[in-house]
């Protein structure tokens, strides 16, 4: 488990001005991704064959809303330093997408002296940070299109590193989806260092897993933090590696499937499976679990939760 | 918040006989409730009237499934002294009732040492428990017709105590239904000791507060916990006493609702409020997240989430 934990020995922050050009750069990214994504969502809705259910719907759009941290936060008041905000973009209804969300947000502020002592080097920045990113979650209109999340983001304390992932959520696993799926990411990793995409690959599995149930959450992918090689440069392109991984794979997916026909009995199973969504991301996803506890905009952090789910 | 702990004080346990007696008292009881209660709602299920949505189902019936802990756990070998089971019974897709369960549970064993610190009497038991209870939740067909959860048991450590309560979810607030709801609890606790109902009442709309959205679950009720007056008789008389106010309450108020019309957009806000929850009990309800960090039967433990549920 050693590896799942962040490297002992911190690269040191670049100057106040590189830091700052580096932040800007990252958000810039996540800002890009987000547009890029969702153009490539929008394409998806309008390519849905006439006669397939929801067909009769005009193309779904995505709606923007920009939130700010001071807003939302009860303790704003009280602490200045909270600052930041982002913008969720939801298309909900659509002929291809039941409801996608796609959060970016860039934040700001102290962590409480209790949480600083969980996060790597907020005890050498007197628990300040920085934090950029993007999110995503995808529930599909059609039972044969798998569901999809996908991370990215940079975090500074006293330190710097990237983390995100990506899982597929199929609903009855389709193997060459799930090969193409990883084969996607482990290239945009091959690229970085050889040893990545076996460990991403293990830590998702392990991440991604319901407990209670003894049963994956889905089919896996990629999941990773802390990642601060010693080469800025080199773990930004990573990330953005990540994303562009993403951007083709995941429309390819989507367009293998669907125009498929489907029944009532895989939409009821469906509706199964985003249960377990549900339940994973209320009890274990430490994104989900650290926005609700530490006063997020609900609608964002919960952004995640299926249209609709079945507990039979 | 100091009248949410157990007193300091315990009432030193009686010998072993008698403990043994007491035991066998709560855990019939616990048992006979359970029969009332599935047979009260066999009732409403044929009392629809015709011509109402899934009045042409046949009325729905319970179906009972033993378990027992030691068949559930991984570490029943390392741990012999685990044992106890339960009995679930499930009516799902019934005329008047979507989904209901019910379970009652005997159980004994040893809390691990991290978590007998947090048990009252637990060091004084060397971490040795026993419990029993039933618990129940019922989500309805209408949306006119409130859902409801009831809850008692009674725990023995170095100490025994009994907790509880009840708390109902309308759709849409009837102010009538919550007076007769909490008036019915009231007369159950003025029996006892005038200081209760107040005392549980608050208790209840704390804890079934959704922080994260700032708002409360359902319309309250009572819930009570760490009850070890000095006068176990009349502790357990309590218990029964709420039992039976539950017993005779929520299916007066079903029969109030259940055949009144409800549209599609009454059954969008149910799923809605379903939703709300569905989080609840995965993210704070203390005894779902008990049952599911302890290697608890996932299926008995999730019983309370909704049959079907929105995020929209």
């Amino acid at each position: 488990m050693s590896d799942r934990r962040p490297p002992e020995t911190a690269t040191p922050l670049p100057e106040a001005a590189e830091l700052d050009t580096r932040k800007s750069r990252a958000s810039d990214w996540f800002r890009e991704l987000r547009d890029r994504i969702c153009a490539a969502f929008e394409q998806l809705e309008t390519e849905l064959d006439d006669g397939l259910p929801h067909a009769e719907l005009a193309p779904g759009q995505f709606e923007r809303k920009r939130w700010t941290r001071a807003d939302e936060a009860a303790d704003a008041d009280a602490n200045p330093d909270l600052g930041g905000g982002g913008e969720m973009s939801i298309l909900r209804g659509g002929r291809v997408f039941e409801k996608v969300g796609v959060n970016i947000s860039t934040v700001h502020g102290n962590f409480s002296p209790q949480f600083a002592k969980e996060i790597p080097g907020a005890a050498d920045s007197d628990g300040r940070f920085w934090a950029s990113g993007i999110s995503l979650v995808a529930h599909m209109r059609s039972p044969k299109v798998p569901a999809v999340h996908m991370n990215t983001r940079m975090i500074v304390t006293g330190r710097s590193w990237f983390g995100g992932g990506s899982d597929l959520n199929p609903m009855v696993e389709v193997p060459q989806d799930t090969a193409d799926f990883h084969a996607a990411f482990q290239a945009a990793c091959d690229k970085h260092d050889p040893a990545y995409y076996p460990r991403f690959k293990a830590w998702c599995d392990e991440y991604f897993f319901i407990k209670h149930r003894n049963q994956a959450r889905g089919v896996g992918g990629i999941f990773y933090d802390y990642i601060d090689s010693g080469d800025w440069e080199a773990d930004f392109g990573l990330t953005r590696d990540v994303g562009e991984a993403f951007l083709t794979i995941y429309p390819d997916l989507v367009r293998r499937h669907m125009q498929e026909p489907w029944t009532e009995a895989d939409r009821d199973w469906q509706l199964v499976k985003r249960g377990l969504y549900a339940e994973f991301n209320l009890v274990y996803d430490r994104g989900t679990r650290f926005g609700l506890m530490t006063g997020g905009n609900p609608e964002a952090v919960l952004m995640s939760l299926p249209p609709e789910a079945k507990w039979p």
